[in-house]
């Protein structure tokens, strides 16, 4: 079972995950390629190479057969297990709990060479529809607080598969940058009575130098103090704290958004790996007036981030007002 | 010159450094190695290859001559910039001032190739002693609140010069990481009327399961909810808020804590690449009861580490008390 353990000093959660135990010679080295030889688990007729799926999207057929266009299937190696008791406890001044949760993976097309730049509109927005199915039905384990949704794209990101999959983690805390982001927008909201993304929506739509693009219900921006060169964040133009309740006109336009997002940094990064979060609401939670949910994708370009991760300060060479003009003018053909 | 810029929500400062702008083509991809062929401007010989020392330790000669054994000199493509005012302004919702700071370079070693396994314990020390030396010299330019020392070791860990040396960022701002850890020992110390850090010392070497070494002065351990694989923090035995504050005697022993310390990850883990963070107070503060300044190396074994930085929510492969007995076990001849 694997543990998850709070740092008695900043109250950051981490998972120790005894159950994925490495020894020191098996960490991967950079100069270590993950071998793309063999069978992939997520390729049509290797349905038995992954645990039974728990949602598909397909034409006819049944269960775990290979006519589907999206599987979700439990991580093969989960973070957290879904079985057990929280069972919170402490030894001295340091606090841990059983790692119950979940650990899902998303295969988004039954395609292995196909990316979110490839995909058709319609099957990028049922990849996001898949993620409202299972947080709707993740949600009702009340043990369960919080749901990350993301995607590592790309060795340099940390996928250590190449076919196109995105990840889901049920937690039973509130990870600590999540609280600190809700935080933040409810000390703005105590101050101003307003919503701080919908300020910077209406802010960065006003000046135009951060913008990327804009439709009826996304703007997608370069954020004013961005961590990493070609940050870019997708928000939603209507305010609402929980994308699992986002409204389906919404998820339609979230297809080509995301299609046309990733084609511009495809053409001006040339196909860079990258790492796309989720933001929202903790799922027990209800409506907030203060948060808003939105996805913030990271480019993965620089090497120069070992210092920053132990640190939280951050360095970035470009500003995101050159960044978004060179997204703004790439073409998405 | 450099901008220093606010989040809206969380409050993080970033460093946007206008003056290394890159173009997208300039970015380093994992796949390309710096190069180290040409002229290494750490190298004696080659003083004028970097801006005018600031500090160095020699036998005899005179300044930014070759016969030096430790040297600070200005980064040459510096973060942030002594000169100007910090001129606070803002934008609608958004808040910026100059990077008025300091980013100065600790050419460690004459030796292209020693690292701090191979150095002799007393110009290790010497090394700290540099680093006091700059702080107690930069902390008189009250605009200056933080000083971020730091250490990048080989490629994956973002070093972009072989030869080695540590880092010297001066910020006019204390980084949002640094204020939430004295934020936890504030909250600690107004529950418990001790030190949390001091707390850790006596727990951990009471139970023992997570020691790496123990001296009079130190005590190495990897911590109980490590963000990372084999994180190691060492930790004073005597209560100080403020690195540059510490006694000789403390001085004296880092030589060799950190020379048995790094000889012991490089046994265990194959000379891994790390960064290593001093921890230490605000310059301007004066001693905290709450506050105990240590040293955190990570090293950089694996890349899945794109979705962490993201999200601020860590998995761990590797529990600590398995580290831990992997590094007390190793030699550190």
């Amino acid at each position: 079972m694997p543990e998850l353990r709070r740092d008695p000093i900043t109250g950051r959660w981490v998972i120790i995950a005894v159950d994925r135990q490495k020894r020191p010679t098996d960490f991967l080295r950079e100069s270590v390629a993950p071998s793309r030889r063999g069978i992939c688990p997520f390729c049509p007729g290797n349905e038995s190479k992954t645990p039974p799926e728990v949602l598909a999207y397909r034409s006819g057929g049944g269960a775990n057969g290979s006519d589907w266009t999206l599987r979700v299937v439990p991580n093969k190696f989960p973070a957290l297990r879904v079985e057990g008791e929280l069972n919170r406890t402490g030894s001295g001044i340091y606090d841990m709990m059983n790692g119950v949760g979940a650990h899902e993976v998303v295969v988004e097309t039954p395609d292995h060479a196909s990316t979110l730049s490839d995909l058709p509109e319609k099957r990028i927005e049922e990849i996001f529809w898949a993620f409202r199915d299972r947080i709707l039905d993740l949600r009702r384990d009340t043990r369960l607080r919080y749901i990350l949704v993301f995607k590592n794209h790309g060795d340099a990101a940390g996928a250590t598969l190449e076919h196109s999959h995105s990840q889901l983690i049920a937690l039973p805390v509130v990870p600590k940058r999540v609280q600190e982001e809700i935080d933040g927008g409810r000390r703005y909201f105590d101050f101003k009575e307003r919503c701080i993304w919908c300020d910077i929506v209406r802010q960065d739509v006003e000046s135009g130098v951060r913008v990327v693009l804009e439709t009826d219900h996304f703007l997608v921006v370069c954020p004013y103090a961005p961590r990493f060169p070609f940050e870019t964040w997708i928000l939603p133009r209507h305010h609402g704290s929980h994308f699992e309740n986002a409204e389906p006109a919404t998820f339609h336009n979230l297809g080509w958004v995301i299609r046309t997002t990733m084609r511009k940094l495809d053409r001006v990064l040339e196909r860079p790996a990258y790492n796309a979060i989720i933001h929202s609401a903790p799922i027990q939670e209800g409506a907030m007036a203060h948060y808003h949910w939105h996805i913030e994708v990271i480019p993965k370009l620089t090497r120069v981030a070992g210092f920053e991760w132990g640190s939280g300060f951050y360095i970035n060479p470009t500003p995101p007002e050159e960044a978004a003009r060179f997204l703004r003018e790439a073409g998405s053909q």
